[in-house]
């Protein structure tokens, strides 16, 4: 395996990384970004899983992680959110193809060939970045952003042990019962609903799926509380399963880069907390 | 005058900005971004001058500076680099024209009817923020990048007494002596190098102007560090004319804003301890 590091900068006393490479699980060049904080390591690691239209670069630029991650001695992992160029099936809407992975291995034509951002996102990018980085996979946590958000609680679920410490911002809960997840699901994997469970947070916990604990922000501005996000189903299921789910609302606040950068520092303290840093 | 806010987010328990309004200065509608902490004000108020080709947008978006605004209680100030627009001079190269106003008012064609950005900064823009939102303009500081950093510089000097803080990240300490300021100012200014001494900081230091102390960082990465930026020129002039200069050279640091915000959280504590916060 190849890692190109395409640009790289000191900040906040460590270095952001972006590096590309080729991947096997979705026959495209991927990119994502990498930063280590000072210092050899092996460092834990927190990979960021962001939300539609984004791409690394979103939470890179935006996301305020640096300094705390930094602080912490927490390396910081953003993958692209799908695979992308030429050749690779697109759709003309932001919720759907490029840009709009929804972290899910489609089995319908014409997304099958290239869209397989689960396989990349839980063996593939772990195991490349692990090869390459002094990264210290034994210390693991999970977030991410509304469609990312969904990815994080999702992997996190079906990987029971791998990850010490789960997050997410504004996240899909269910994203078999909203508007975004039931046309990405139909078109990534198929009109058989049975195979979308595997893909929801909620339907996962309801079938068993436990976590440790999990933080969750989410703005009582955002306009797609209500629609997309239904963070009271994940409320319910978490109570009903016993799991502690810290789940704030915070008054005022959207579903942009300037809500989940506010909340970052907690989000960062949380992981390290339970990645013994 | 008319303000028009045109974004509104809720961040780091504040307001960020941005605004929209006709300019008397440069005849056109110009937009900047102003973040309020918490609290009612009046607050005191930091300006941000950007750097070649930005926007108000690129330190608003990239710059990390609204957790530490927040907490020291100072509002932040972003305006754009130049006038934009159909009807507005422009030069396709990145240092010239749109995105290149370099704070100076233009006196030769085609660039005077529109490129007056030293009015704009120094009278119009401050009098237009301080009767529409609660700021405290008695308390005042100013920095700024690159051409932005020789922005504040220049604005600070000629207005003895207004600003009680004043920084810069990696500036443009003596323009008239590198390439981007000559090819700026015989473009904006004329041939006649009289004229351009007004808007050199290194010269208005050694023709008498003066700062209560200053904060600059560069990095030692910076690949305009010897070509453009010129801080020994800068350190020199200072050493000179006594004026207190904490100069930092970053090891590893570009010219980035990866390096900005990095040492936001300084500048932003320079600022609040000159400030009264």
């Amino acid at each position: 395996m190849t890692i190109e590091i395409i640009s790289r900068w000191k900040s906040h006393g460590g270095e952001q990384l972006v590096c590309r490479h080729p991947s096997a699980a979705t026959g495209t060049d991927m990119q994502f970004s990498l930063f280590l904080p000072a210092g050899s390591g092996p460092f834990p690691l927190v990979t960021f899983l962001s939300g539609l239209t984004c791409t690394h670069a979103n939470v890179t630029e935006k996301g305020e992680y640096r300094a705390h991650c930094a602080r912490l001695g927490l390396a910081f992992l953003a993958p692209d959110t799908s695979p992308r160029g030429e050749g690779v099936a697109d759709d003309p809407a932001y919720d759907l193809g490029q840009g709009a992975g929804f972290y899910v291995d489609a089995t319908e034509a014409p997304w099958a060939p290239h869209y397989r951002m689960w396989h990349y996102v839980t063996e593939e990018l772990p195991a490349l970045v692990v090869g390459e980085f002094p990264l210290d996979l034994k210390r693991q946590g999970i977030s991410g952003h509304s469609m990312g958000g969904h990815g994080a609680l999702t992997v996190a679920l079906r990987h029971p042990g791998r990850f010490q410490s789960v997050s997410a911002f504004a996240p899909i809960a269910a994203p078999t019962r909203v508007p975004w997840g039931e046309k990405a699901f139909a078109a990534y994997l198929g009109a058989d609903r049975a195979t979308w469970a595997q893909h929801d947070a909620v339907a996962l916990i309801e079938a068993g799926g436990r976590l440790p604990d999990l933080l969750v922000d989410v703005g009582d501005a955002d306009p797609f509380l209500t629609s997309q996000l239904r963070p009271e189903l994940l409320q319910s299921a978490c109570e009903q399963a016993g799991i502690p789910l810290s789940l704030n609302l915070r008054p005022g606040y959207d579903h942009s880069y300037y809500f989940i950068s506010t909340f970052m520092a907690a989000h960062l303290e949380w992981h390290a907390a339970r990645l013994g840093r």
